[in-house]
């Protein structure tokens, strides 16, 4: 038997956004590797192997991973959202690269998903309808004025921002400051969207002018999405407000 | 009977790929809005109405499933991919600001979907591991020098770009002037992923340098991913090569 390894991307938490293709490809594997709380969202089979591994541990269970599959084993590797915006994927890929070769023979692939910050976006309406980024605010990987020069490029060329690995107990100042640097280069007004778990019993969707914006809102299972300066706003009575942005921009209309 | 109106997504175009909610909203409307080729994709039910129409005809589109809505219809808009991104969500709620009050009352929501650039990165490993942006090149609707604008901030601040609507009959020229501003700030031989019907049957995924990266390679189907610097190509014998952006950046690892 030839093993082979599948990322598979479980959405944004309910169910119902788990693609056919994910269910499928679950079914069809026999060792399980990721994030104990992503495991626990499966319900796995008597002859299904479940591999849980703490949340900060990507390369070596990546590499567990690939060595299972070289082994013959069935592997799926499973990750929140979509497995390629920072989540598994590219952890996967890296372990590939710096591996031995039988691991660059093997049969890997991707399973997409729905990323959290278009649950997000959804729930709140459109704000990412018109050019915009995706940053993690992790400095863990990577080194924190990297991440202030980013945010200054995009929020001066008015790309809409979406704010991945807000918070945690181990980075508790970095989305005050993000929060800082982008007050510095967009209006006050601008709409920030802390949205967390959403389409989760859980979820909690509040939405707020950037100078209103405060970090205590947001957790690890929060992402947050700062508008364009035009990005807009439509209050409705007994209803939450839609938020969105609009397809034109630099005053062109239709 | 009081009416409502959904925005679903329909995910890249393979039927694994729409989540159990985009299939259950199909199921419950009466209604379906949209680009002919999206409502091609489903199956209706004799009870079920079908309101094509052109591509072009985003805000009429939306105005007549408003109307259709309020008169106490269960309408669809269906979008390809997720209707958040580039797609009918911005489109609907441009329309409620614009329109009469009823319209805000309306019980109006989203069903995200899994998006091209997800699709495409997907089949090609993990392009989008770190910071990425996503950039409509379409000049319709904003001025083509904040194309170019954002294009070299995102490119010049280390973020991977992804490209939608990069080429059309009446938009000719420029995809190649895109390459041409990116040539001006990337290496010759940051990864270009041209992906074209990802996961459909005629799918086709090509990699190359952006030296050699030719716009005659895409058409309307095609999401195209441009690697940042630190995105790297791993060359395995007789599979793809996997492309990927490693979670690190700016010196720092594990």
């Amino acid at each position: 038997m030839s093993g082979r390894l599948t990322v598979i991307g479980l959405g944004p938490g309910d169910a119902a956004q788990v693609t056919p293709e994910a269910t499928a490809a679950i079914a069809a594997a026999t060792d399980f590797f990721g994030y104990a709380p992503y495991l626990d969202r499966l319900s796995l089979r008597e002859d299904q192997h479940r591999h849980a591994s703490d949340n900060r541990e990507e390369l070596d269970r990546s590499r567990a991973a690939l060595e299972a599959a070289v082994s013959g084993r069935h592997v799926a590797v499973v990750s929140g959202g979509d497995p390629g915006v920072f989540a598994m994927a590219a952890a996967v890929c890296e372990a590939i690269e710096s591996g031995p070769e039988a691991w660059r023979q093997l049969d890997v692939s991707v399973v997409p998903g729905v990323t959290a910050m278009l649950a997000v976006a959804a729930r709140a309406g459109a704000p990412l309808g018109h050019d915009f980024c995706a940053i993690s605010l992790s400095d863990n990987l990577k080194p924190w004025d990297l991440v202030e020069r980013r945010l200054k490029a995009a929020a001066g060329a008015g790309f809409v921002i979406a704010l991945y690995n807000p918070i945690s107990r181990a980075r508790p100042w970095q989305l005050g400051r993000a929060f800082e640097c982008l007050r510095d280069v967009l209006p006050a007004t601008a709409p920030v969207i802390f949205g967390r778990a959403a389409f989760r019993p859980a979820e909690r969707i509040e939405v707020m002018g950037l100078a209103d914006a405060n970090p205590t809102k947001a957790d690890m299972a929060t992402c947050i999405i700062i508008g364009s300066p035009e990005t807009r706003v439509i209050d409705r009575d007994g209803r939450a407000p839609l938020v969105y942005s609009p397809r034109s921009a630099g005053g062109l209309s239709r």
